[in-house]
């Protein structure tokens, strides 16, 4: 069996680049804050226990975690280095030494770490006994970045741009900054480290310069190395994600003829022949089904879409929509609708908090909320479920095939019965007995040779 | 006189990296069919018929020809290579024999071959004389495609990527798919097919192998060669197809200043000085003229729209909107809808199958269906006109200068004059005589020291 | 003290290849004129007084003119050359001269002019002492320009393109087509211009050639040499205007995860912390806050937006959001609207012209125009102020917490009293006192048995 897997994830930087009175962790890449993504590819990988360094708008970060329920915050009062950040979760450390455990050392602002270089390295460094084993990838680009200094294959150092020499500046090997130590030695690592440099700090790049059994594992992806430092980067970062999540659906079989303003988030998963049409941005839980046609404009959250759906300039969260209902142009679901099967929804309706049964159809201009409606009910245009009274809100039932007449409003609680119809223009109040017609209309009046334009007609 | 040209249309391949319920050839750029491209170039070349040979998904390429009403469908029930295929259509081409024709082959899935290229082969090799003439393209990475060899000028052979030695994996220059035969050389030509390769299977390409006289002609495009296997290169089919079209509608004075999410389809039509703004769809048949401003946010299909017409944000199918005419935002226009000059059409209108007449104002949250409007008519807002009972659709007739009042309904079949005026919140079952007014409406109450909040006011 | 500074800007060009029926200059870069790029990057440098040649389509450039106030229109009536175009502002210049000014000539079809550049080679052109100064750029690619020739680093001359020889040919220094003159030396070195060339015109170019003191200033900025010919070039331009403001915006603060279909106006500012979602317009003079989530589809023009605001799917016209409103999807806020702070404005709804007080919410389908709503109301769906009888609109006016019910229309001039609730459906025609309950209705029949769908409910 293998040991217990730990990991301390640093979020306490500041990122004054990013002009931002949020912490640079929480700034996001595909509406996921780049911690979650750290926190999720180290969740993914297996790892037992994980605690994060918040310094800089600690609330933020804490409360951000708090909203996860997992993840153990220790503070980091000054920043020393991030030798220094990992220094401040010595109980945590100490938890995982009774462990003999191994602990992963990443930073929350690179989003791209994957479960599979964190479970490859691992394995490495287990089988390796190295003390400390630090991640590596080989870039095009290395400006910038701490070489990884080999001598005849061995792993021998790291050394930073501003120190290489004219041989080490062509390396193209770096460090990703992501680490796996031995529980039991990390705490006597980081007790050797000094601070005897032009910024004070304490950097954890130096436990590899002390540590006896040390090693290279080299990522697959270069995207490790990924991170944010301004707004500009964190759209740099945000558009490698977008394109790679483009590019496994496509390989799935979701046909995106263009792709321009489209987001789709990470966890989101679409069935083959859809088609996804420009500007739409599908994010969360949400599931979709095969043969659908989603957008243009559309904005999809946390719904379930079943297949042969056609969703055209709608919004919706936390939605369900079953097969082969329609809803669109310029639709809003609200949360808690649920579209049965065959649903036609037309222009400028909202539906909230509500059953459509089978087949039914709203064709335009309505309002149906709270309610629950039967299978092949027929709204007239300019319907309202009138469900709020000031204080309360209340449901409306209505039953299968009855014939909701336009400019209808239905004052819950009421109920309208299997295969009633109510008149054009009518307020109804009351209940509507089954196989019955309400109608609340007054008397009409026509007033001939009338001026038009003349009088006023509130006088009339 | 030419002699009658022939062409066959290989559309039988299944297209397994699409993952897709549908033939590849129906995977669609610029919303048109694959298939539908090449069967557009070649009708548009002059050719007189044209067969197409089915596999895959052989009922819905069928059922997709049918639509179109002539093109015969000749059965490939086993894939066994490109020259299997074509053997298909044998009764085809015994009667391109009879009438001493020649026979152009292509593939169905390479949607980019043109006019120009199928006359231009076409001259060359009637000229030429040839048995076979193989159309080249010369591009800049050749991998993966059969390479056009030659010696001092005289074309040799067509070979193969995995035949090429290291001299011929250099040539640029390639076999594009496409071919010209004599008709009456081809039955002939198939017969001599081996199917003595790795796949065992039937190539069509080398029938040039075992022709007596045979030619290359380089076509001007290279996109001739574009094909797609998988929903990416898809993609990129789309981009080309778009790009070029953008570029031709800049060239004639259309004014895009971001092209992003904007896609126009092949045939489209749009005049000098039109304005196309960000994430707009323009497809089908549209003809769009001078002065325009078309988006942002709009999907027009089928319409023809005349000059100096504004559609903010608006849906439109088969539709006509007449000049100077205003539309938007959030408009959405149903097939039969014909806006005459200087309409306005405001917010959260929908209309549908109507007539509205000259100078029309719609302002808002209005639906106008199955109705005749005549001129200079003000709707005010939340008006409808009930065109269906439950069974049946009935029209609307509203003279002009007519006035309907804020949520009026209008329960068709229902006449208002010209120059009347019905009150807001009227519910129009009757006629109404020209320049007099209706109203609908019942007393009103004031309940004075009302404890708002405290009893419903469904009980009031 | 400075002397004072002029300045000619050309503006006679037809642009024939844009094929369009405005004058070049007004064709638009980021929703602005090119030529009001031009007229704003002089005004910003300081320049006293500026004059505009004229030509091709005068009318609409001397309409633009005057609406801007301050510019003076000179027409060339042939095209005959630059030269011969600056000629045509005698007057101007004789004005110039007796004010010992300087000029600044400069196309008014090249928008990337900036004021630094202007106030760059002026200082350069005063210490220097020249009777004439050109701006250089030094580009990649410089096909085309005239290339700035020079000797030890003395400026020599500019050759044109076709007199290049090849050493000439590979100067990537060129003229940027933006010239200071000493004002006493500037009709002088105009008289003395030929025409005696292929196509028979006056260069301004030629005054460098026979001026006696002349220089060289290279602008830091290779734009300030980009035109546009076509619309394929304008679309270029754009391009260049639309990523240079993101970046600015970024380098703030501001959140823009991708930037696919966003157009920011070059005078908008945004506050950091705010997010842009795709495809959204922002123009004019508007002005957004911090912390805001502005689109995904929102055009906002003219307006003022303070912090935390949120607008999805907004289409805003000179109108001011106090802080944490909402709107949005499918909002339509026209001019004059006023959302105070905490204000809600749900889907299909239009506000014009209106005080929209704190807190009041606007859920669904409703329009609210002319109004002065106080705060904490409730609107139901589907509300209308019907302020427009045919003639004449009129005010509405809601007292605070008032309850309006779905489907009220409220007939202008109206007073909805603070705390008065109109029930559902109601007409109301007369002013409600506060703390009243208004009703409009009538009777409701139920038909029991009534066969749906055999009768016409008109009849009912």
């Amino acid at each position: 069996m293998d040991n217990k897997k730990y990991a301390v994830i640093l979020a306490a930087g500041d990122g004054k680049r990013m002009k931002s009175d949020k912490p640079k962790v929480l700034a996001e890449v595909l509406f996921q804050p780049m911690l979650r993504w750290v926190l999720d590819a180290v969740k993914q990988a297996g790892v037992d226990n994980t605690a994060v360094i918040v310094g800089a708008h600690k609330e933020q970060v804490t409360a951000y975690l708090d909203t996860l329920g997992e993840y153990p915050a220790f503070e980091q009062k000054e920043r020393l280095g991030t030798g220094h950040a990992v220094m401040q979760a010595k109980s945590f450390i100490e938890k995982a030494q009774a462990e003999n455990a191994d602990i992963l050392v990443a930073c929350g602002d690179a989003p791209f770490i994957d479960a599979d270089t964190i479970t490859g390295s691992y394995e490495y460094h287990k089988n390796s006994g190295n003390d400390v084993t630090v991640v590596s990838a080989i870039v095009d680009n290395p400006t910038g970045y701490g070489r990884i200094i080999k001598e005849n294959d061995t792993f021998k150092a790291i050394v930073e741009q501003k120190d290489c020499d004219s041989e080490q500046a062509k390396v193209r090997e770096i460090n990703s900054g992501i680490y796996w130590f031995k529980a039991e030695k990390l705490s006597g690592l980081l007790d050797k480290l000094g601070n005897n440099n032009a910024a004070g700090e304490y950097y954890l790049t130096d436990t590899v310069a002390v540590a006896e059994k040390k090693g290279v594992y080299t990522a697959d992806s270069t995207d490790v190395v990924l991170g944010a430092n301004s707004r500009s980067q964190l759209a740099a970062l945000n558009e490698v994600a977008r394109k790679r999540k483009l590019a496994e659906l496509m390989d799935e079989g979701v046909d995106i003829p263009l792709s321009d303003g489209i987001i789709i988030g990470k966890d989101v998963k679409i069935g083959h022949d859809t088609v996804i049409l420009p500007n739409t941005i599908i994010k969360g839980n949400t599931v979709i089904g095969n043969g659908c046609e989603i957008g243009p404009n559309s904005y999809i959250a946390d719904c379930v879409i079943e297949d042969n759906v056609i969703l055209n300039n709608v919004q919706a969260h936390e939605s369900k929509v079953d097969s082969k209902a329609k809803a669109g142009p310029f639709v809003h679901l609200r949360p808690n609708t649920h579209l049965h099967s065959g649903v036609k929804i037309g222009d400028f309706v909202e539906v909230k908090n509500s059953e459509v049964g089978i087949n039914t159809c709203i064709a335009h201009l309505t309002y149906v909320g709270d309610s629950d409606v039967g299978k092949g009910v027929n709204f007239g245009c300019g319907c309202v479920t009138a469900n709020y009274d000031g204080i309360k809100k209340y449901r409306t039932t209505i039953g299968d095939n009855a014939f909701i007449g336009c400019n209808t409003n239905l004052i819950a609680p009421v109920t309208i019965g299997d295969n009633a119809t109510t008149a054009a223009g009518s307020t109804i109040t009351k209940n509507v007995p089954a196989d019955s017609l309400a109608v609340e209309r007054g008397q009409t009046r026509i007033i001939e040779h009338w001026e038009k334009n003349s009088k006023r007609i509130k006088k009339a």
